[in-house]
């Protein structure tokens, strides 16, 4: 890796057409500014949205094309005005590494909904370049200093094992994020986890720290042993059960809904409390649908919520450290991303893979 | 009117059948029990629910009926036990006269939400009677006096107008509480009113006097005099023109949606801020639907709510006294009720009949 001030060549595993296989790519990284971070990537998480990019399923990917956006790593060389961080911290990146700092929710912190924020990979950085992803050497990324709060790098805290760190920079903060907004982090709250992937699994988890009674609901009981004995669930709901659904009406403060296909809401805004809070995470454009007595008599709210900002993954990786959370992970090395994504396709993995960048582990 | 203990006769005019046509009727009130308040009806509004209930649209409704569920009078005899009123106090009951003071919703103070509650009029109190509405000389309602706030009579302040104050006990609060229950109460919020009827114009009234920036959302530009000069709205947009709402993208913190209809929420979300709110007012049972992206990107809500508490009731009377805010009515003769209620149901009214019961007005 070159000095500051030059550019720095770098090899990622990137996806070159819409196969989405990844290859090794050698690409440069920009000069490092001097508001720039240049961080060692040492694991990075393998979220959904990888695949969805990599083979271009929202139909804008652009090749070559690196992903991965749960990146940790090591602080190996900073801009001459960063002073939040230095050379050998641990630190991490997530899905956004820009917004344009002037907009209301710039402003707010909450660049996440910044119309001009610039995704981690397959977007188009100020200088013009592409964005490319943690599953590679090294990223550049910009830690504002115009901002009191950490934009875009933040601190993994030193009770946090990296690796466990990575999923929680986009898996976690999206259920931490509406739990702390929409005013759902109160202890004795009871949660609703709908769908039990990346996401769901975290949910639980996010949750029962917080001190929730939580709710697994799924279609089938194909999961419930482990949404009761290996992430610790306190309750196990089928929703194609008539008699289950009827006897749980009524009883959620909220619901996490992850599940990213067309749904009825009416059967989860019923097991809802006056009040209660549904939460969609799931993209979906067939349109979803509901009858508005079921949100006006009970003052129920149907929203959605878009990762988190920068600020409240500070926050929530703190919070997992004082709370000893640990995400249940996978590892994998690099050249074997592709079985991973793979098998992420077809839902076998429990819950989250991370690819080890750096080469850190020995193979089992 | 007989003596504590004693039933009373009095005549209101009911619906005796799906007509929905109203007539003299003569029927007793239940004995002044030991919490009870006797109110000699003075002005009683006309909402549109009560077309739903005299000519059973719901399917529910049961003859004699006696409508109105804003009811402003005069206190005339109070039980044994009260002591929040007092003979003589002006005084107003809305559309709830009981709940089961046991649930979550009662011990909450929002007893709307009470699924035992009891319907001013067209339901059952607890002695097994029908309730009767306002449209009658006197009612009898309960003043819980298990808690501090005032359960199920409100008193109205002296700078409110009886006859101004009616609207406000269902229209009034409708609007008021879902503004301060989801936070929209600040001054220099920029509020949308879909839909110009006795709600939608008692939104505008009620959200200018807390300081908003209110646009008025309108299929056609039909009511634009109106919306502008009539009730001071600060901007009229009309919802069928694509370029309008294309320059209105983003640029609201809510809309109040009064429409009472089947329509589309995709246009009025894509009207929000982030962290914007949609709030539905009309009871539709045709499905109403959006993709989910549409609340995801932005953290926005669909919500609903449902009148208004009998505390928010109180507070709302208190600040449209302190704000000097009027409602726009026309007021009709007990008498002439069926003629207005026709009117109200080609929309022929500006904005809310009110009754004078008592016959306090000399006629034009």
């Amino acid at each position: 890796m070159g000095s500051v001030g030059s550019e720095k060549t770098v090899t990622g595993w990137a996806a070159k057409d819409a196969s989405g296989v990844l290859s090794p790519y050698t690409y440069t990284l920009r000069k490092t500014g001097p508001e720039d971070v240049v961080i060692k990537v040492l694991y990075c998480g393998i979220c959904h949205t990888d695949i969805h990019q990599t083979k271009n399923h929202l139909g804008m990917s652009k090749y070559p094309m690196v992903p991965g956006h749960e990146v940790v790593g090591e602080v190996v060389e900073v801009g001459s005005q960063v002073s939040k961080f230095r050379v050998g911290e641990t630190v991490g990146a997530g899905c956004i590494v820009g917004s344009c700092r002037e907009c209301g929710p710039c402003k707010s912190n909450i660049e996440q909904y910044c119309n001009k924020r610039i995704w981690s990979y397959n977007d188009v950085y100020t200088d013009g370049n592409p964005t490319q992803g943690g599953f590679a050497s090294a990223m550049v990324v910009d830690q504002n200093i115009h901002v009191k709060t950490n934009r875009f790098v933040v601190r993994i805290p030193p009770g946090l094992a990296p690796e466990q760190a990575a999923p929680l920079l986009c898996a976690g903060v999206t259920v931490y994020s509406p739990l702390k907004h929409f005013g759902l982090a109160d202890s004795g709250l009871r949660g609703g986890i709908l769908g039990l992937g990346g996401v769901g699994h975290m949910g639980v988890k996010i949750a029962k720290a917080m001190g929730h009674r939580v709710t697994v609901i799924s279609s089938s009981n194909k999961k419930r042993a482990e949404a009761m004995d290996h992430l610790g669930a306190d309750a196990y709901l089928v929703s194609t059960d008539e008699a289950q659904m009827a006897r749980a009406i009524d009883s959620l403060d909220y619901i996490i809904d992850t599940v990213p296909v067309f749904h009825p809401l009416e059967p989860y805004l019923s097991l809802l409390k006056v009040q209660g809070k549904l939460i969609l995470m799931g993209v979906i454009n067939q349109p979803l649908q509901f009858v508005s007595p079921m949100v006006i008599l009970g003052r129920k709210t149907i929203s959605g919520s878009f990762i988190g900002s920068i600020d409240e993954t500070q926050e929530m990786l703190e919070f997992c450290e004082k709370k000893g959370l640990t995400s249940m992970i996978e590892i994998v090395k690099l050249d074997k991303v592709n079985e991973a994504l793979e098998r992420l396709e077809r839902n076998d993995v429990r819950y989250r893979f991370v690819v080890d960048v750096a080469g850190r582990r020995v193979e089992p």
